[in-house]
């Protein structure tokens, strides 16, 4: 099945936002082992969009809209439909029931704008829209697949996944559908895990392999065609297997999750905690760690010593350390050392992650770019640092220095360093 | 003139990577008051790259296209364009000086193969490539005008920037050209800030008006069309200075910059320094603050105090604001001020902001998600604190309270507060 995606929203041609639900239903549909051929984008105008829909129809087997469902007179997508198919409007009562439901009480003007969000085209099947109003709808009408969907991510995403993915599958019937298996890894580049598993790629044919680069981390997707989940588990189980034994130093999940939540269920899991004390990261392993809902049982707190009296004071590392001549300097492993002892003894954790670097864009205490020294302090055990040369612009170096320190916590955890 | 943008790319079509290219060049051409009608997205096939050529032709006046210019056999814009227009391809000299130098020395394969980078449609002009090889292009032909970019957006936005935004001058003639300002603001949503300037918005015709939502910030564009720098701003004036009028507790600058970096340059010009305490925001301001480069001179540390203890140790929060029968708890107006002035004199800055909340999912403390304090603390002055209720998920909530904050820290700093 070939399939077009149409985005339609004047928005998106001004530049105001980013097409990122076209990248949403591209993933997916080549999940579902559907090849999507173009993506368009077109405004809220119906004469353009009825061209637009005119030139996919004659490419794609399947085409796909987003936005334009909404209750205002530029929301076209459901009449530029209709009358390119010349086929009517309908209204679908669940969801005028909703709404009705909803403004209930209040200016009756509102339900009548409201209506146009419970309307399909003639013909077409409901998707349920558990995050807003309108309701999206599926159809076939000469030989063409049609699914239309609203355009705010939050609303289309799920109806897409739910209603929307159940719809296609059965179209596409049981044989096509594609099961796979998103592996993370960390502390390894995009280069080198393709090089660690290069034969693998080179040679797949079923199951696949891709590769995804994500920030300061690389997920590598498994994939198969099977007619039942059984079938896919034993086809990806060898493939599985020999990637679990040869990255066995960098696979931290076997599901689509951040780094940083992976610690935190590690850390939780083992009932122990952990603090950070940042340099030129100026607080990213913090903010990432509490990204993680639940986080403050296990992330007790962290600080930002992005001054040599910070250090000092607040970290007590010790100042013949910092300055003077012959001292090692603040970007160095023993002020590394010394910043995660310090912080893990502030803090009273079990555990203790450090940064200290040059981030850029200038070079500090004549260190190059780039430079970046993690430490990991661990109670009752010698607190140890590593030197990286990292590359990339400031945030860059930040994100994968960040990312780093958080790979030899999880190395800890793991009991793999 | 009517322009289609057309991304050439496979992996746009699988979704490794969202079309930030169309988002970009469609703002830079509305800038130039040029009108986007389509983005299209094709793959890495040289059939269909024509077919979305021959498309883009009847409906446009103007076709962009991002990627496929680089070495390899997947590139093929510029064979599509010139199999398209039946006319060949010839060598661009500066740019093959340029590849041969590169690669002296080395395989001599590898000039073989970068040398398709300096190959140009005949007849077109070659736009610089400063960030990498492949040689740009423009021309006109039947009545199109088309750009050739390259996809990295490293190596394309500069190009269209310079060499391109010159080329569709020169076809537009001087009169169509936009000028437009950037207001950024702070402290205030969308929906107020439309509310605010709504008699200008509804009533815009020359200048026009859009706002634009950043991450818990906003930004008016303020655009008009004329012949000259001088002309424009004479015509964009009344309106700049009604906007500053009304808009002097939010509008914090006149130009694309984030408030961290506006506050890290007030700090820097009166030469003071601040810190921050964070609870709920987990070290987002600190992270935000050492975004901007050269920000150590003005922000010299901070605590993420994720814990009651370390609330209490590192910043010297009394026990009894924290715990017991009747304290006010961790979420309170008394534990931000005790944050922001602990905080403060830890680091001993003259400013310092502090955060104490709820970012959810879950309620803490028996305090609804969303409820947030935020203190502000001062060398020689009272520390004061700011109740917020705040809507959205975990992480809108964070950097809601988080913008929220260093727009305290600008209106201390401005003398406004």
């Amino acid at each position: 099945m070939r399939a077009e995606i149409i985005a339609v929203g004047t928005e998106l041609l001004l530049g105001q936002i980013v097409n990122t639900n076209a990248q949403f239903l591209s993933q997916r549909l080549a999940e579902l082992g559907i090849d999507v051929y173009f993506q368009t984008v077109v405004g809220d105008n119906e004469g353009r969009l009825r061209q637009a829909i005119a030139v996919a129809e004659s490419r794609a087997d399947l085409v796909l809209f987003t936005g334009g469902l909404g209750p205002t007179m530029d929301d076209l997508t459901r009449d530029a439909l209709a009358a390119h198919l010349d086929v009517g409007i309908e209204m679908h009562e669940p969801t005028l029931a909703k709404i009705e439901a909803m403004f209930a009480g209040r200016e009756p003007s509102l339900i009548a704008i409201n209506r146009r969000q419970a309307m399909l085209v003639e013909g077409a099947s409901p998707l349920r829209n558990d995050a807003g109003l309108a309701v999206g709808s599926a159809l076939a009408a000469g030989g063409t697949h049609y699914m239309l969907l609203p355009g705010p991510p939050r609303e289309m995403k799920p109806m897409f996944l739910n209603d929307g993915t159940a719809w296609l599958k059965e179209k596409l019937g049981e044989a096509a559908s594609l099961h796979s298996v998103m592996l993370r890894f960390c502390g390894i580049g995009e280069s080198a895990l393709e090089e660690l598993f290069k034969d693998l790629i080179e040679a797949q044919r079923d199951p696949t392999l891709a590769t995804y680069a994500k920030e300061g981390e690389v997920a590598l997707r498994v994939s198969t065609k099977a007619l039942t989940a059984e079938e896919a588990q034993a086809r990806l189980a060898p493939t599985l297997q020999e990637i679990r034994r040869r990255g066995e130093r960098y696979l931290y999940a076997e599901r689509d999750v951040a780094l940083e939540a992976e610690v935190i269920r590690l850390l939780a899991e083992q009932r122990r905690t952990i603090s950070c004390a940042e340099s030129c990261t100026g607080g990213l392993i913090a903010t990432l760690l509490t990204t993680v809902p639940g986080s403050a049982d296990a992330f007790l707190g962290g600080v930002v010593s992005y001054s040599n009296p910070v250090k000092r004071d607040l970290l007590g590392v010790d100042e013949a350390l910092l300055e003077g001549d012959g001292a090692p300097g603040a970007v160095s492993e023993e002020t590394a050392k010394a910043m995660a002892e310090g912080v893990r003894q502030a803090t009273d954790t079990d555990l203790a992650l450090s940064v200290t670097g040059v981030a850029g864009p200038a070079s500090s205490e004549g260190k190059p770019v780039g430079l970046v020294f993690i430490g990991i302090a661990e109670r009752g055990k010698p607190v140890r640092a590593e030197k990286l040369q990292l590359q990339g612009d400031r945030e860059g170096i930040r994100i994968r220095a960040a990312k780093r320190a958080l790979y030899m916590a999880w190395l800890r955890l793991t009991g793999k360093d």
